[in-house]
């Protein structure tokens, strides 16, 4: 299964403005990812923040790294392999590599949207904060008449998360 | 207790593009209010849909209306006012005719908005509807900094809602 899941402000950004290398989240993006961090141990966000590692393998847009080459190779037994043929072309690697498990789409919201656009997400999982950023970079642009399906919704003080299924 | 509810697309637009006397909720904006009517007896929607009718006074943008001058007699009690001193001036009268109950901003999302930059809105019910409208009003547009808390959160097949305290 394809998922993805992003953090997003109430007024639609998964990011705030003036991304850079510095600000890879932009201006005041940091403020959608405060949960994560002060997740409680036992608390429904930390049982969603454990979720997050457990995909088989991961695509990210190049610009989470700011460029670079690759292969880098972590301690743990992660690579990272730069694909530069296309989404399909990263896909298709991440798949073999994830096995049975799932390919998670870690973001920034423009490669979402390239693979919302393909038909190739099945999964979005949003974090909804409730804080306004005002401006930056928004969760579902240019996407097209996508239809989704709440298929589960997990309520904390922090933050709503509700997973959808992407309709066919 | 002043209090707003609105239905939003899963990119945050209150309504389509286009917004006109003939649709008052822009291209394609009924999508967001599907959910009203397809509403099932008993089911959590239509308790939803029972508390949008429980307030002791409404205030309506005008262009809700496409003008007019009122006061304008409903049968069952319902009259409109039109007030034209502003929104504070709309929200005192709103007030004294609501006597211990509550008053709720009743739309679009522009007068919404006039009322969270004023300070005036102490709670927001959002009912986030699956789809993509790609092009409209935005929910919150232009509000600032405004923080929230969500104090409720109903999920259905179709909607989620989140009641979200306004935070001063």
């Amino acid at each position: 299964m394809v998922n993805a899941q992003l953090s997003v402000s109430l007024d639609g950004y998964a990011a705030g403005p003036h991304q850079s290398l510095e600000h890879p989240l932009g201006e005041g993006g940091e403020r959608l990812h405060e949960w994560v961090f002060a997740a409680e141990e036992g608390s429904a966000d930390a049982q969603l923040v454990g979720e997050l590692v457990t995909a088989g393998a991961y695509v990210m847009g190049r610009r989470m790294f700011g460029g670079g080459d690759g292969p880098w190779d972590l301690e743990g037994g992660t690579t990272f392999h730069f694909v530069t043929h296309g989404p399909e072309s990263a896909l298709e690697r991440a798949r073999a590599a994830a096995g049975d498990r799932d390919v998670a789409i870690a973001g920034g919201a423009s490669t979402v949207q390239q693979y919302l656009r393909a038909g190739r997400l099945e999964e979005l999982h949003v974090h909804i904060v409730p804080v306004v950023l005002g401006a930056g970079e928004r969760l579902l642009e240019g996407v097209g008449d996508v239809r989704f399906e709440p298929v589960e919704v997990v309520a904390s003080p922090a933050v709503t998360h509700v997973r959808y299924r992407v309709l066919p």
